[in-house]
């Protein structure tokens, strides 16, 4: 899947008034004041915001925008696309600062950046410790990150009542990030079994941050009426949770080809999915304390090996969470165009939405 | 040495008015939406923020906006006392990343953040790594802390052409801040030896951080014209990059009990400063090759107890970098002082900044 706007994709890209992202990101580093002095740390964000990814949060963010009734051939459009570039440094900062905390070696299908700081103080004989100054460099970039992400909204060219406004959403979207990403470390340490739990790790960490809250940012900038961002956020909400089961199934199913990330890596991690939340307990009601143990000693990390792997991703069709966690996702998404159906916005974004809950729940990487 | 202003210094607190500062940054903690997602976090920022710390940089900045004009009795002073709670939110970022780079076990006479959370996860005896838990969850409060920084200021009740005059040191401080912070840690990788090369760290990752932009932002907030700017930022990068003199003075000769922090530490985790830059050049100069060669085995973390330290002491004298550098920091005093003579300010603002380039050069801790 890419969401990122193409030539080839007049639907998402808006005929073209999307399109321009790629090149607001690419002016807002270029004109950046004071980046000459940390050429390194900017260099490092640049490579994976320029990158490509799948620019999910602006394109939410442009359709939030476009369903409370901004004009795609307007004035306001570029001031739009421009103030989104915002999104995606914050996304830098997520992924950057995750990839330290998570010990992740790779993102998308490259070193990630504390590898390449690591790298370039061993190959250059540096004094001190090499992976300590990795990880402090990548800090430093996701700081980095953060900070002109905020930059990037704040001299976005808004008036004061569209930043006045938009900033209610983002900084609300900021804290339940930091939050949410607390919470999946602390549903780690306490070894959570709780799918109510993982599901609001899931929402806090993903769909808040993802889907729900990029759309209520951009229907702020249209000075959208309360009813419909409620409409907007509630689609958001189930859209970005059904995104984080179907992100928690690739991990474990998924092609690392095609995701760019190594498959298993959230069981070696340990992560506390729904996916696992949901697959312990069913092995517990059918008394298979067993598949139990061995789905738990996964996660606690003391058996890493592929041949584990392959037994857990048997285990969880058996026990039958798989078929759970797809029904739970469509559920999701039938909930989340049903509420698209009763909301008041122009038919484009309506369309637009439908195919996006689609596109971000159906997706193989 | 306190900034904080106290009902026994009406000078430094400006009859008052600057008292508010501790107010404001608790009205701002309680009324945070969205704080209950992450107690712990918050808890911990809190802990750091409102514990006190020497409100170096707001009073440099209240200070810059009162020499711009504003007016102490006026009705933009809570205003300004409430943007200026994102100077103390930003520090907390700097020192809780900072512990985390540095592997400093203490902060301002406790535990460092990072400490904090591995602690809880050792005595909780939860799953994973301890040490990788406290220094995620030490990432993410400095993350918060950042992000709630920009918070601060953007919903102080600025007037929007405020905020963008602000908003100009506000981001060129965060962007130098980082990248003063990288160019700390490459001059450590690189055995950095030159004074000139470890003057441009003090610059940007001290000057520019607490004093220049600070007065910056005081004075862009009051609507300073150029000339104006131009000398306070003058007079703040002198005070500040003597301000680090004195710190580095202090991180090998100053009394733990006082200064909060280990005696030895910058030498332990091999710090390039001016100091020692200085003393290595003199040892060279004086053709003391042994001399020169304690002083970087010191700093490449061979050899850290005490008698090494004390001998390390002795060493700064005889060769006279100590006096080199207070040399230094007189000199920089000295011209701070002749800028400000011919600055067009008011009188008050005038008094309190020469007494203020006193106090943080002179300070004991």
């Amino acid at each position: 899947m890419s969401l990122a706007p193409s030539p080839g994709d007049t639907a998402l890209d808006d005929g073209g008034a999307f399109r321009s992202l790629h090149d607001e990101l690419r002016i807002f580093f270029d004109s950046r004041p004071h980046a000459d002095l940390a050429p390194e740390l900017v260099d490092e964000l640049a490579r994976l915001v320029l990158a490509g990814g799948k620019r999910v949060r602006p394109t939410f963010a442009w359709w939030g925008w476009r369903a409370a009734g901004g004009d795609a051939d307007g004035p306001l459009a570029r001031t739009t696309v421009r103030a989104l570039v915002a999104l995606e440094l914050l996304q830098g900062c997520a992924l950057v600062h995750d990839d330290v905390m998570d010990r992740s070696p790779t993102r998308r299908g490259g070193p990630a950046a504390h590898v390449v700081f690591a790298t370039r103080h061993h190959r250059n004989r540096w004094a001190g410790n090499g992976r300590l100054y990795g990880d402090s460099a990548a800090i430093l970039v996701g700081d980095l990150a953060l900070a002109w992400a905020d930059d990037a909204l704040v001299t976005a060219g808004l008036d004061s009542t569209a930043l006045a406004r938009a900033w209610v959403p983002w900084q609300a979207m900021r804290t339940e990030m930091m939050a949410g990403q607390h919470l999946d470390l602390l549903a780690g340490a306490r070894r959570e079994e709780s799918l109510e739990q993982t599901l609001r790790v899931a929402h806090f960490k993903t769909a808040a941050y993802t889907t729900e809250r990029p759309l209520h940012l951009g229907a702020a900038l249209a000075g959208a009426p309360a009813d419909l961002v409620d409409v907007l956020r509630e689609y958001g909400r189930d859209i970005g949770v059904a995104f984080q089961l179907r992100d928690d199934l690739l991990g474990v199913f998924g092609d690392t080809s095609v995701t760019g990330k190594p498959v298993g890596d959230d069981l070696r991690e340990g992560k506390r999915t729904p996916l696992m939340a949901i697959a312990i307990g069913l092995a517990r009601a059918a008394g298979r304390g067993d598949a139990a143990r061995q789905l738990r000693s996964c996660l606690d990390g003391h058996r890493t090996a592929d041949h584990v792997l392959a037994e857990v991703q048997r285990l969880l069709h058996d026990l039958g969470a798989v078929y759970a966690v797809e029904e739970k996702i469509d559920a999701l998404i039938s909930s989340a165009l049903s509420v698209l159906d009763r909301a008041p916005m122009a038919d484009a974004a309506k369309t637009t939405l439908r195919r996006l809950a689609i596109l971000v729940t159906a997706r193989r990487h």
